[in-house]
């Protein structure tokens, strides 16, 4: 795989001094263009120690307008992050739509770094390279522009050049211990480079392998790929945006065609027994009980560090805000945050549609409450045509990986759908219009989403059988019962704390 | 997941009686259309045992026209299959263009069941999905429509299910010992069928669960998605037909755009000695020493069973003809096969580009000689602009995929390009020209691929270094000296096989 980075490729000074203000100038203007295009660009550098990852970083910002580029490397986890999954760290810094960003060691760092020291074996290395091939795909599918390249060294090459930087006083720095002890290990690494590069070179996130013994040959052909590859996905993603259009409405999979024309048939949600109600009498008390409970449980997660994640969903006026306050009620304030989702803003737009969860996670222990929340895709964006039909479909897998990434990670998540029947949210908007304080509560919008009941009905339908896991479970809460629905959703929160507290112990 | 798949959905026989002419009709003339369409259908039946798989498969038949269906059930692997890698079977019975495939115990199966009995711990079951997954991308990225069904049934329907089977005589044979063991594991069944529709349940090969216990329920919701599916791929596919011809010279992953835009750098062909020669005096001693060697080392192939597929590519004229002859020369005429490349057949066109090698792969302890391979892709079909370019990068990856699968059942595989210069192949087709008995061996097509041959020399070293593995290596072989060339293949080849029978008996 490598044969064909060790040619001794090289442009002299006059041919790189004669092509590199045409470049230049080019690349600038693509920038341009790219600030208005709906994608980010993200590049990865990584290769073998002294190939010029960093020179080429430096050079890109160099030559471009680095006001529209972020540079990011990453050591060992900071306490921050290792109390999130893996991955919150490369979330957060993606770029946004417009912008370029430079990865030095990134998330393809540990893999190789562990399967060259021997902890990983190599169907390990497969199973640790799976989150990054979703991961890479889930933004690639939201058109971010990847591209990955391989800074290549021989063996020979690689020791001339850590001698010639370390001879340089001013270069030396730059040669550590561990540029040594990778070189020692020069076969196994380039042996689990061969195995991560063919795994993860994928159409929509090529590798590009790239001879690095001579500084203008390498800076010309990143910069060269660089051009063309950012030129043709501008082109591509405009008639991509073509054909999406014509396509929004179809589809293999497609639910609702199948259900209209069948007779009617129950739903998950039609199956539930929306009589059920607790005594007025009992609430006050069984509120009390598993306050308590929620309270001691909590000061145990707190110490050992255990994090919750809860998640409402369900229907205008199904009284999700009343819900929440009575659970964290149990909570002490700095303990828990509570993420009302609404719109996305200006800045989460411009990021792939789960950025703005991953980024709100909060450090260990901690309970967040999302008050809606990443289902809005496949509910309201789905039923609004606020999102392709692929866009949709496809949601459900990237969100059981998101979850698994926090239940992966230890983190507790408990999913609710507040239900009610149509007719008791008819009473619930009437009472609200009554009620001045309760009035603005009340929205054009409310009723505009009451006529979609049926489309919403599916949709919570589908959303139940693609989602609920065995390590993230929906609960359906009987909500036309307010007393009820407290409770329920107080009981399972504490039960699976409990379950997980048990669990952590042994 | 399946909470939405026991809610005891059904349809009464009026309902049903009065939705199944216009369903089935419509089933036949898209069944009509798809005739002429450039994809096949694929639709896998998993599920739990009772809840109607083979019924539906039957009823799919029935009202369709058999003649374009094809259907596959899979027990334990025969001789035949045993002795190739594991997917093969599956290759073999794959639909062409324009039929459907309907699938019983599928790929699906095996994954499965081991992980229900123990023999796959979770990740091993993820491992095992893999190239499941690959399996499905890369026959929907060549257009295939995927559907894939997972009929459910609650475990006490289950019971009822097998219970009614067996009390009637004319049915009591579906029900095995084996339907009774699943249905006493059916709690680890269904966490296993999670695990594996969460992992596989993809944009291009989506799982569709379907509530098994009423027939015609089940029966309406496995057609009507069929009939949705079928017409929108139709649509979609002559959509993406018109994006792909916009496209076809578009790519963020534009290598030869960068290769024009530096000055000419040296590629691995051209770092090849092209001056070394056999001294025609030492010539027939080392063929005649490398023929023995190899006829000895392949009687021990064929004892121990181990395969081996030897792939030739090469200049027009470069020698690969003679150089196989040489080769083959030492081998038992029942033992090895050579399979000449030319442009694929009718049928071999209806199906994915792969399937015409994947039908060649002998059994075990056999010599598989390729004479041009799927190499056509990268090579031919990319210079020539036989598939777009969007197709030719993926098939790196794929053909990486293949062959990581014949390496993984433990054949030996060689890999040859014999290089000429072209100043040698203009002396060769001259001299052709003037051979009365050579003359047939120079077209017209040779003169206009010689044009070409910097086109060839890119595409050349792209293959090199996306498919040059360590278990799958290419071996460029100076061949402007066919001694040389010819004792260099045979002996590669014998190295590698002594390699690979010394590895074997450890």
């Amino acid at each position: 795989m490598f044969e064909a980075a060790e040619l001794g490729r090289k442009i002299s000074r006059e041919d790189f001094d004669a092509l590199a203000p045409a470049l230049r100038t080019e690349l600038l203007e693509l920038q341009q263009q790219l600030r208005g295009a709906d994608f980010p660009v993200i590049i990865v550098f990584a290769g073998v120690d002294g190939a010029g990852k960093n020179e080429t970083v430096n050079l890109i910002n160099e030559w471009m307008d680095p006001r529209w580029i972020e540079t990011r490397a990453y050591g060992a986890a900071s306490d921050e992050e290792a109390e999130r999954p893996p991955f919150w760290r490369f979330w957060r810094d993606l770029p946004p739509k417009g912008k370029i960003g430079l990865f030095l060691s990134s998330w393809y760092h540990a893999p190789l770094i562990d399967r060259v020291q021997g902890r990983l074996t190599p169907a390990e290395l497969d199973e640790a390279l799976a989150p990054i091939l979703r991961f890479e795909k889930t933004l690639a599918d939201e058109g971010a522009l990847i591209l990955k390249f391989w800074m290549h060294l021989s063996q020979p090459a690689q020791k001339k050049r850590l001698k010639s930087l370390e001879k340089d006083p001013l270069t030396a720095w730059q040669v550590s211990e561990t540029d040594w002890k990778h070189y020692e290990q020069y076969d196994k690494f380039l042996a689990a480079a061969e195995r991560i590069i063919m795994q993860t070179s994928k159409g929509h996130a090529p590798w590009r392998i790239v001879e690095g013994a001579d500084q203008r040959y390498r800076s010309a052909v990143v910069l060269e790929t660089l051009k063309a590859a950012i030129g043709s996905h501008l082109a591509a993603r405009s008639a991509a945006r073509k054909v999406d259009a014509e396509l929004r409405d179809e589809s293999r999979d497609n639910g609702s065609a199948v259900t209209a024309a069948l007779p009617p048939q129950p739903s998950i949600l039609s199956s539930l027994d929306m009589t059920v109600a607790l005594d007025p009498a009992l609430y006050a008390q069984a509120l009390q009980e598993q306050r308590a409970r929620l309270a001691l449980l909590y000061r145990r997660a707190i110490e050992t560090r255990l994090s919750t994640v809860l998640v409402f969903e369900g229907w205008d006026a199904a009284g999700k805000g009343g819900t929440i306050r009575r659970l964290t009620n149990a909570l002490n304030a700095r303990d828990y945050q509570v993420i009302p989702i609404a719109a996305p803003t200006e800045e989460e737009r411009a990021h792939h549609y789960l950025w703005r969860f991953w980024r709100h996670l909060a450090r260990a222990g901690r309970v967040t409450v999302f008050d809606r929340s990443w289902y809005g895709r496949v509910l309201v964006e789905r039923v609004e045509g606020f999102c392709s039909g692929e866009a949709w479909r496809r949601a459900y897998g990237e969100i059981n990986d998101f979850e698994q990434q926090l239940t992966g990670h230890g983190i507790v998540l408990c999913k609710f759908w507040l239900h009610i029947t149509a007719e008791e949210q008819l009473a619930r908007f009437t009472a609200r219009g009554e009620i001045d304080y309760k009035k603005w509560k009340l929205t054009e919008e409310d009723w505009r989403n009451r006529e979609k009941w049926g489309l919403y009905e599916q949709a919570v339908n589908d959303m139940v059988e693609r989602t609920s896991t065995h390590n993230a479970p929906w609960t359906l809460v009987e909500a036309n019962s307010k007393p009820h629905a407290r409770v329920k959703v107080m009981r399972t929160v504490a039960d699976a704390l409990e379950a997980a507290l048990g669990a952590k112990k042994k």
